[in-house]
């Protein structure tokens, strides 16, 4: 486990960082509170983020040209306030609907994790999310990122090699020089076939009770940890 | 002066936020007397900045295809050694004399000064440093930007308008949402133009004594501060 020259770690932010679900819930539900809306906030969250990977294999496929997350958020919202009957929303409070997913709560260990580990490494954001997203997210839940790339300034969404590898170089490193830090294995995965190093950090909540899906590391990844705290530990923060 | 709707301050850094003069007077003196050069360093820093434009004005002219400043340093570099007679470097040693761009150190009230305004506002570098000089100059002198952007992920040097504008975009905001911060009238004219809020903070000893250029304002600017503590003060954090 050669990992001494990391000097950088790029870290997934949606599930990995934020609790996105129980975050967009919490959301809707004030909004339906407000607006004397019955939904069913969870299965609106879970909705929402079903729609996020075919929006952005539009872009990933080239059949659509570079089209920032925010925007595929909110055509895809477009779609489900018909979808699940939701009317009489001011252009205005879809804005701010839309933008839930810039008020998304850290895990609880985050902060703490990501502060230990500031000290020793370069602290970069490799996500979907666009730049405004992230940078408002961070300000909104303390994320104390050094800089904020990903697929955004990359103009290719994960798991494209383009957004690895232009994160890489803009921070002036090589591939092996950075370790991915994410709660899906998919993500290691292409991460590790440019060079990257990789941590696995399990979310088994991410998507509600009832996961099934990357709740356990599927291969022997450079590290694996607990939590945010817990890779602090173990990369000697 | 309509400044209420101001969300981010966008930085310029080099002479703005770090004293690179006296940084690299210093690198070269350490250089210097460890392995016995006879070299006047402030001249030295005078002749690196002096190569400075004239090595992004090909870039910006399109002579030359995106080049980071990075590697227009070490270039200047080359032709330094050269000039002032300096031999016997070896690879390592003139990779970290060029990195000194990397260890410039901050003027006294920069981080007093950005910690408050952080509590407020988004802080965005947008210089023409490259994105990894820039981080790594925040890791050596602790400098809390919440996002780095600027030239290098515009791929235009400031200041051709796109430096500015892709800045503005990235951050999800309309340029009169956001303050360039600098110490140089034509970076504010630059950034005015397009309708960016200015605020001018001197900085009359950055060229080192008998600086004659940018020791006042040219212009009413949106804000006029002494420094970035009064900068703070005066945006009401």
């Amino acid at each position: 486990m050669a990992i001494t020259n990391v000097k950088a770690l790029t870290f997934d932010v949606f599930g990995t960082v934020v609790d996105w679900r129980s975050s967009l819930i919490r959301e809707g539900e004030a909004l339906g509170k407000a607006k004397g809306l019955g939904v069913d906030w969870a299965k609106f969250a879970d909705s929402w983020r079903g729609l996020y990977q075919p929006a952005m294999d539009e872009v990933r496929s080239g059949r659509r040209s570079w089209t920032k997350l925010d925007d595929l958020h909110r055509e895809s919202l477009e779609k489900l306030l018909v979808q699940f009957g939701i009317r009489g929303l001011s252009e205005a409070e879809i804005d701010h609907l839309n933008r839930a997913w810039h008020r998304l709560d850290p895990w609880p260990d985050s902060v703490p994790g990501l502060t230990r580990l500031k000290k020793k490494f370069v602290l970069a954001t490799l996500s979907n999310g666009n730049v405004a997203l992230i940078v408002n997210m961070a300000k909104y839940g303390g994320l104390p990122w050094d800089v904020v790339l990903g697929a955004e300034v990359a103009r290719h969404y994960k798991p494209q090699p383009e957004a690895y590898l232009t994160t890489a170089s803009l921070l002036g490193l090589a591939p092996d020089e950075c370790m991915m830090v994410a709660a899906h294995n998919g993500d290691l995965a292409a991460a590790s076939a440019l060079g990257l190093r990789t941590a696995f950090v399990p979310r088994p909540t991410e998507h509600g009770p009832g996961q099934a899906k990357d709740v356990k590391p599927a291969r022997e990844w450079d590290v694996v940890a607990k939590d945010f705290v817990d890779l602090a530990a173990r990369l000697g923060c």
